[in-house]
């Protein structure tokens, strides 16, 4: 496991740290939601502290939510030597990390993760950012938490919405670097998957990848596969009315199922693994329906993409279960036909 | 010398570093001084790229001026394989790098630094920022550009006040560390100073001491010798008229002439020292007018320093001519003695 992680209760792993980091001081940077169901665990385990509450959801993770948190650090007085603790979701991760990553050229910051997506993925890797006009993680920085704090208690918090979305990147890092685990998930039902084990999983094949390739030069872009079209297809929808629109981890088993179809054309897998995955995903998420009208402004922000290279668009494709390539250059047309794949159910 | 700056023509440093670099795109950041005075010397070097152009000042050096940045960067298409090229002084070498290093979590950077002072100062060392809320240089990150290329030939378009700040940061390099450059420069008339001499001496000072404490825990904080109160006066000056408003190495020259009157007064400098400080550093730099009024607020400035550690207010004072100590702590008293000290003249 990850030195850095540590999987427990709040009440077990967090004393110990504050009492070894001697901080000038402490803000605790949550959202709407986390504030209300997940910050009353919290607060007991802290000394006098500063409390910013931002807005909840993707929309918010923007420069304006950034000005909100670096504002109250400055009126808290924070100095180099203070502790940020971000409790939430992936969005409060990524821009609480960026936020204090750019404070007086950085502070410390813990990551309590309370969604399962952000305990098997945000918050391990280091990749901290916010959205630009509407482009997804367009700003951002490397930068490695103090510490990233697991605690199972959040999830029984949770929609079974946030749940399945999670489970989408558990899935992904079964089928890029654990065929066996992959044999083991898709023979159980979601409502009988391991939580506990599973994220102690994801979180080791995660660690494993980023420490290989902390700054993604090759091997960390496995973990994009399904990430690509995913990401457009996510953002795409951000522009939908709210009733429709995605989840992470919803728009990521879309791209999943999408890059799977890129994959098993290009003969890099079988037949075989290809269904068992539409077989998989299709009863857990369902069909998202993309109208024509989607399809070339998903195309467009592909493009926007960070793994790519010049004009090219570049995948991270399978090439077996449990295994995964990378830097794979893929045309439009191919796109589209991975598109028309998935709107015909 | 530092193996990543150059100093020469840039036509003799520049075409061999795009050629190795094989960039996917190049986005050149100005503002509206240098587009005038030094893109033209940089433009016939480069195969096509963007020009964006931000308004040229301090007051500049904001979130709203990086937004026009990163839209220029989006909207030319810049993947992660692309490289921006800064040319100006401090405040775009300080914001272009900090756009860059943020952008897509980082693209490469080369600094063309137009003015004595970023010659001297900005470009060496990796700190990059912005101000916010009129705090200076309160978000920002470390990051070491690809390479800093400091053409001589940009002094000629400076005018003297300009050359004159950027020798403030050259005085502060020979007192902290170069006692015997300290005596050549103090017998020389300020017309006679030989300059690409010494911005080569400023940078194999300032690249030792930040090769030594790239993030400054310890070393590399004496390079702040004047900067406490002289930041909070630049600071506090930027709330007064236009033609009130103080250059960095203007502000630094205060700072450092109440920082050496601090480190008099605690014996840690002879009188005679300080003597020659202040009869080099008067008729050089005049005196600035610092009202009453102006006290308290600059104190309150000194307490968003980024060197403080809780509630301390830590300085660099010279202990010696040539040497400088760090993290000495500073009672408010103590420092409005300093600068009713500067008031008298």
């Amino acid at each position: 496991m990850n030195p850095s992680v540590s999987i427990g209760p709040l009440a077990e792993t967090l004393p110990g740290l504050l009492e070894k980091g001697g901080y000038s001081g402490i803000i605790v940077i949550a959202d709407t939601k986390t504030r209300r169901f997940c910050y009353p665990v919290l607060k007991p385990l802290l000394p006098k502290h500063r409390l910013v509450v931002v807005e909840a959801g993707e929309v918010h993770k923007t420069l304006d939510s950034c000005e909100v948190i670096w504002q109250a650090m400055t009126d808290a007085g924070l100095d180099r030597h203070a502790l940020a603790i971000n409790i939430g979701g992936g969005v409060i991760g990524d821009m609480g990390g960026f936020c204090a990553s750019i404070y007086k050229r950085g502070i410390d910051f813990i990551q309590v993760p309370t969604t399962l997506l952000s305990q098997v993925d945000a918050s391990v890797g280091g990749k901290l950012g916010i959205d630009f006009r509407g482009l997804k993680n367009h700003l951002g920085v490397f930068s490695m938490p103090l510490k990233v704090l697991i605690d199972p208690v959040f999830l029984k918090t949770l929609p079974v919405r946030e749940l399945r979305s999670g489970f989408a990147e558990i899935i992904k890092h079964c089928l890029i670097a654990d065929g066996s685990k992959w044999e083991k998930i898709r023979k159980t039902d979601f409502e009988d998957q391991d939580w506990p084990g599973l994220i102690a999983h994801s979180v080791a094949i995660k660690s494993k990848v980023v420490e290989e390739d902390p700054k993604e030069k090759g091997l960390r872009k496995i973990l994009n596969f399904g990430h690509t079209l995913g990401h457009a297809v996510e953002t795409r929808f951000l522009e939908k009315p709210r009733s429709q629109q995605l989840l992470h981890g919803e728009a990521i088993a879309v791209g999943m199922l999408m890059e799977a179809y890129l994959s098993y054309r290009r003969k890099m897998i079988s037949k075989e693994l290809f269904l068992q995955i539409e077989e998989f995903l299709f009863p857990v998420y369902g069909v998202v329906v993309i109208e024509d009208a989607d399809v070339e402004p998903i195309l467009a922000l592909t493009r926007q993409d960070k793994k790519n290279r010049g004009k090219e668009i570049r995948f991270s494709l399978l090439d077996g279960a449990g295994s995964c390539a990378y830097d794979v250059v893929v045309a439009p047309a191919e796109m589209r036909k991975a598109i028309a794949y998935y709107q015909k159910g």
